[in-house]
């Protein structure tokens, strides 16, 4: 079993700049506090609970369109306040940052639709604004709605979406890593020279889907690259993430599921040359906890009396509805025939050609959302977080919230001390220090040597193409997440 | 003469995201913090000394590319700190906003090149955050490199980007006044209800540039539409900001040719049946003062020996570069030819055809932007202001800092109590004012009935194509501003 557990654990808040992000029906709580999601105090409130817990990061989630497919319309998700309405996760980032000294900020934004060159200096601001605290979550949009808004008529096809995120990617690199030299801003006022403009260079990207010249607009900030953090469970997600990604968001039905999905990520990084250890994992987890095991039961029967069925079909319909099909209705069949919304049943949520619909509705209606979820006193639910650490080698996880702040404020009160108890946690922050050199180590502020994006350091490889987006042999990465398993195991 | 000025006055401080924005050379003045741009701590010191002013709003340009026209590349904007580096603008405001109750911010975004869909939340997202403190100038790009950036080999022909500017507005404007209504979020708990589907519409816009399901993502936000400022004044830009603006940002070579071309502006709103008085115009204002007149003569000198002449040069090449060109070289010449960057020269900057580059040179050498210039002790500069204030009816100004904080400190300590002295600037804000209420008066914090804006306030106009963006009758326009005129001096 994977060993190569860090410690300390690194815990980020999931978050959506939203009403109702995961455990739909939840918001309607005592106490809870989404409905504020539009007040600039909602997140600076947040932010220093956040800090004062010493969470690694918020960790922001988003959507560009609404999941429309359930019923035939965004109706459930509106009354349901199901990610919509949402606003921007950039946009929080700054106010945030400005009553914190060192909590994260990882967010989501996707690389279907805009274009990279704004994004890019959009990124830089906040990692200069936050002094290094910034990590961006890499994915492709996925609802046809989203589509729909950008002017495409149809959704991208989902293999080609990931083509078009790897060259975004690369274009991101190019000017976060290759356009300014670390000395190029001398700043000398005797000369009045502000930039030698030796040392700033345009990228001249051409390729498939993107041509951007530069230079980057933003002089180099202290992480230059976000940390960048990759979502997406196919076999062009996991590629995407070997080929890009310092950390991987994930889901998997289950934790044999997610041990396996971390090998072979581990193994896809590993061709390409990366050390395949130095990826941090990070899979959603569900935690509800109490001082005691009454107060858990309470709590778990509370959530289980408010989740909104309605609210979790509409969600993980993406753009299918799944009340046009019987129950007896074959996954495999839908995709065959391309059905609307099919492609999210081959895009890496876990869904299966054999399944039926009435399966994903059983599996939907009893909120299942991942394995990794606990409910219990501190004792117990550590006990479980200590298991998902030794036996797949996740870096930490991203805390789903049931109750805002609840969820943030309990984890703190109940579970952080247990966690310093076992030695799971770390005391606070080292002032100064950025988000990477927080999750890989003092004087780790920039990518690693090994990742793709530092050979831009030298600017004669900014005119060399990136290899292809191609998939590997799939025996070839079996064989070599077998080889780290045994690797692993020995050193265990 | 114009009288329909408004007491009291509105002062932006004008302000970039960049170290030199306007006063290239003196950001070696001791004291200058403009290098410090890229820490979110220059940003909230600014906000609070504005607000403690009472300052109506910080103004914020762009650009998304590098002046590199001149001498044939960007290494003299580079130098020179000139708008390169620069960082997003928007990305400042949450953290302003974190630390004011009432300072608004207007933010450039250009309609050229990203997409008007992620564009509108974004803007939501800073009108919630700050309680409706925001506005928009909505500009084009003109810069060859910002074209190239994003993909574009060339910079869009000038014409056709103020159509598509003009579709993109109208986009924005389908998306914040007519996808939700005014009593759309229930936030029912009692029911389980957050959004009454009922009231929440898609835009299905298409249009020749632009193709936009929706719904908005953000529910309606306190002004719903940004404050809208338009700046350019080409006809197209006149004719853009007649259509769409509420507030007006322009330079004009003279007074007199600032009078005209804000009774032009008023005189095209009103033959589009607006209120022609309703618009607010905004010019440029240098402002150099002291407590003496030796005092305004130091600093006068001292600005007059560090102002880079190199700095001018690039800024106002835009994509041309002069230096290619013999003195006699008549700006037309260049037009007739089409060399790069001569669309510059018909994009309203206030370039005659029958001019020689050495005409411009000499111009920008000396210095000229624009006629609101004034150096003296504070009733000198109140003078110069009031009478702008009676001879064009302008609403106001964006100050021009020559000094960071310098010009905004001493423009707070020296001017303000002059203007309050004279009846021309209020004592403080209204706290909870928007930033258009304050603009417009109280209860105005939405868009005028008669702003085209307004009409998406009706679901079935959201199926209603616009009328086209042509150019109305110049002599028309001549006529109605005659008129416009008359009425003015009748009541004067």
């Amino acid at each position: 079993m994977p060993r190569r557990a860090r410690r300390p654990l690194h815990v980020n808040l999931f978050e959506m700049n939203c009403v109702s992000h995961i455990t739909h029906g939840l918001w309607v709580l005592p106490g809870n506090t989404r409905e504020r999601f539009n007040e600039l105090e909602f997140w600076t409130e947040e932010a220093k609970l956040l800090e004062d817990a010493a969470f690694d990061a918020v960790f922001l989630a988003d959507v560009i369109g609404a999941y429309d497919g359930f019923r035939g319309g965004p109706e459930t998700s509106l009354r349901e306040g199901m990610q919509i309405p949402n606003n921007d996760p950039l946009s929080v980032v700054p106010a945030m940052a400005a009553v914190t000294r060192n909590l994260g900020f990882a967010v989501v934004h996707s690389t279907s639709y805009e274009p990279p060159f704004a994004f890019a200096r959009r990124m830089s601001t906040l990692d200069h604004l936050t002094r290094g605290r910034v990590g961006w979550n890499a994915v492709t949009s996925y609802l046809p709605n989203a589509a729909r808004n950008f002017g495409h008529g149809d959704e991208i096809e989902h293999d080609l979406r990931y083509e078009i995120a790897d060259e975004f990617v690369d274009v991101v690199l190019k000017l976060w890593e290759g356009s300014w030299d670390d000395d190029a801003v001398l700043a000398d006022r005797e000369r009045g020279i502000y930039t030698d403009p030796a040392k700033v260079r345009r990228i001249d990207h051409k390729g498939a889907h993107f041509e951007v010249e530069g230079p980057h607009l933003s002089q180099p900030s202290r992480q230059r690259s976000p940390v960048l953090f990759q979502a997406g469970g196919s076999a062009q997600g996991r590629q995407l993430a070997a080929r890009n990604a310092e950390a991987v968001f994930f889901g998997a039905p289950t934790l044999e599921a997610a041990r396996q999905q971390i090998l072979d990520t581990r193994a896809r990084a590993s061709l390409l040359g990366r050390d395949p250890w130095s990826l941090a994992f990070f899979p959603l987890a569900f935690v509800i906890t109490g001082r005691t095991d009454e107060a858990v039961a309470r709590r778990v029967a509370e959530y289980d009396r408010l989740y909104s069925v309605d609210g979790y079909l509409a969600h993980r319909s993406h753009g299918l509805d799944w009340t046009r099909y019987p129950r007896e209705e074959r996954l495999g069949a839908i995709i065959e025939r391309r059905d609307p919304g099919y492609q999210n049943l081959v895009g890496g949520w876990g869904y299966r050609p054999e399944q039926t619909v009435g399966d994903v509705l059983d599996a939907l209606k009893a909120g299942s959302w991942g394995p990794f979820q606990v409910a219990g006193t501190p004792s117990v639910v550590v006990d479980e977080i200590e298991r998902w650490v030794e036996e797949t080698g996740i870096a930490g996880f991203n805390l789903v919230q049931h109750h805002t702040p609840g969820t943030a404020e309990e984890f703190a009160e109940l579970i952080v001390p247990e966690l310093r108890r076992r030695g799971l946690f770390r005391e606070g922050y080292e002032d100064g220090e950025t988000l990477r050199s927080r999750l890989w180590g003092p004087g780790r502020d920039r990518l690693a040597d090994d990742h793709p994006g530092a050979r831009y350091r030298d600017p004669a490889q900014l005119a060399v193409p990136r290899d292809p987006f191609t998939l590997p042999d799939e025996a070839a990465v079996a064989a070599e997440a077998a080889r780290l398993a045994r690797e692993d195991a020995a050193r265990g």
